[in-house]
């Protein structure tokens, strides 16, 4: 007998059907003998729908009220999905995040996770039931709803895991687990059968959207192995786990591209301490989300002067252009170049820090597809580099070829 | 400065745009001063959709899964009125009535208020908010979600109005207030200005709907003076409290006529002890509605029987034969007669009790419009006849002139 907790995003409980499909597959494992937890989303379209009524009231709403609101999106879903066990003949309980136990700090809309104490769900579940819980809330000590941002429901289930020492947690998605390429560009890609949570963490946060950073984060932190797979068949997933020794002998995990980001380049900008912290805390204060930042060493030495190149997110752009122009004057650089016209080349993988040549390899693969490299960073598992956004594709293609088909 | 308890409805707080309107009504009292207390039901509409998407999964849903659904229609409009006093620039938050600190006891989906310990409530008053609480809703001790059944938010109002010792207990609606007779069939019908809760009582459950019959009763138990007034325009509604002095000089209050009843009546039931209860019984444990009984006495000493008529609401009537016809045998009456054609026309009104002729006054004014008498029952402080439903309004009307026009 196994403790499992299983997550469902939005789209798997969209309906009244799709409730009932959860319901089979959680009943499944149920009558195995295992002990299931339940995690799920609103279902999809829900949260948009009180956003809107919300900003007919007020354009800002203040973030209490909010979670107040969106509360109700999981509170619903988890009531249906409850009913729809017991349909099919099985004891179960919904609980809301707060009656689950999960205490939050106070930020609202984008709470942490303080601790869990997961009293009623054990006791439920000692009574045989399952244990639905509502994703994406919780609440403070002082008894205030919370809800915890983004991805806060994928979050919820590895909180819970870790919580409850589950034996497995399953995160159900729309896609069949994680693959070396977004297959939709690169045909050949495969599915991966095990990743380490740095190469999740890294393909995650270059927008390879099965989950958020964050949730990643903190499955490693707390040792949580987790399964992404789809609650659309049968078919098994991609495990997350702690890097094993075998895990190197792969040198590259995945190939990334990221398609909304923008350039931003200052040219003949000062070379002197201050001038960076400056231009940084500028577009920190003004919200805009910096990803990758190169800058090259000076070559003059009578006006020491260097090019400094950063990516922020696309829609970002017009503000950081403004936020830049305005501190002109103050720093005195040359020019702004802006470019959209770009994508973010990544390739992920720990088996990097043992094998040397992999940028060498990656460099000459784009030289022979003619990509010209505009960017280049680099961390210990993974090279990224911008190009021409309309080679994009077919670099990424030529790099999953390169590294990942034999 | 006054701490005043409002309760506004569902159709108040249909939309957007009514729960602006709501706002600006809590608006004026707080900008006097005034502490208030907000307490909404779910948005029109909602509480039905919620229940056709249980029915999509479930014929007959868990009552605690229910009420974990249906608490989420509320904790929305809660969430919204706060947002809509925030636009006005008033203070203000919403708290589910969980948070609000109504306990009640398990009993899902019609549960009994055990206690209030409103500790939220006044921490957030002192701090100069405007509190909004979710009417219909609580928790019991071990925090399940729990919802008080139909008129459950008037009951939340007047609840808190007594654990708040409120200054004032404001009931919103869409009419202006309790008249001497429905305004759509007597035209000449008057707004009471204040009304005893024992008549109020009388008069809600004969169905002049304006509240139900519990709150009024829970109002009367806890010397709740409550005022029914429409949300619609700014006259002064009416007043509903402990019986004075002065109201007996007024001999009849109200006249109420309801259509929804039919009538059934046993001929020749043999007249011996157990009968009634054999009856009444089946028909409870049928779940069957009983109203009005009527039986004569026996008027034959040899076989001694009697007729026994009683009325049910209208669409219970066949379940009601059914239940009747399977105890023919074992009790032996002769015939049932089963009439939908009835109305049950009532006065109502404290002063009876010390005006004498009051009934033989209503039998001549109906005698005078030539409309026969099928049943009578009296209270102490109401009467009530069943007859000809085509007669039932020309009826009222001539009973209202008699009574209640000088």
């Amino acid at each position: 007998m196994a403790l499992i907790v299983q997550k469902y995003g939005g789209t798997s409980v969209a309906n009244a059907e799709r409730i009932k499909n959860v319901a089979s597959r959680v009943a499944a494992y149920h009558s195995q003998g295992d002990q299931v937890v339940v995690v799920v989303s609103a279902m999809s379209g829900v949260t948009d729908k009180l956003l809107t009524l919300a900003k007919e009231i007020m354009p800002i709403p203040s973030e209490r009220e909010l979670d107040m609101l969106l509360a109700t999106g999981e509170q619903t879903t988890i009531a249906l999905t409850a009913m729809a066990l017991h349909e099919q003949g099985i004891k179960a309980v919904s609980l809301t995040g707060a009656q689950a136990g999960i205490v939050t700090d106070g930020v609202h809309t984008k709470a942490k996770i303080r601790n869990i104490t997961p009293k009623q769900i054990h006791s439920f579940l000692d009574a045989g039931n399952v244990v639905i819980v509502a994703g994406f809330q919780g609440q403070t000590i002082e008894g205030q709803i919370t809800t915890l941002g983004r991805g806060g429901s994928d979050l919820t289930a590895i909180a819970l895991a870790a919580a409850l020492k589950s034996d497995l947690c399953q995160i159900y998605t729309d896609v069949d687990g994680v693959f070396t390429a977004d297959p939709r560009i690169v045909k050949t890609a495969r599915k991966l059968q095990e990743i380490s949570y740095d190469e999740m963490f890294e393909l995650a946060s270059l927008g390879a959207k099965v989950m958020q950073s964050r949730s990643v984060e903190f499955a490693k932190k707390f040792g949580v192995v987790f399964e992404v797979r789809s609650s659309l068949n049968q078919n098994a997933g991609t495990l997350v786990k702690e890097e094993t020794q075998s895990m190197e002998d792969v040198v590259i995990r995945g190939v990334s591209l990221d398609k909304n980001q923008a350039k931003v380049t200052l040219i003949a900008v000062p070379d002197k301490p201050g001038v960076a912290a400056r231009i940084f805390k500028a577009l920190a204060e003004a919200a805009v989300n910096v990803d990758m930042i190169v800058q090259n060493v000076s070559h003059r030495s009578d006006a020491p002067a260097t090019d400094l190149s950063f990516t922020v997110d696309k829609p970002d752009l017009p503000k950081a252009s403004r936020v830049i122009a305005n501190l002109r004057e103050e720093i005195g650089f040359n020019a702004i170049l802006a470019d959209e016209n770009i994508g973010k080349l990544s390739i992920v993988g720990v088996g990097m820090r043992s094998h040397s040549g992999v940028a060498a390899k990656m460099f000459e693969t784009l030289a022979r597809e003619n990509v010209n490299i505009e960017m280049i960073s680099t961390s210990e598992i993974k090279i990224s580099v911008v190009i021409n956004l309309e080679k994009g594709e077919q670099a990424m293609r030529a790099v999953h070829a390169s590294f990942l088909e034999s």
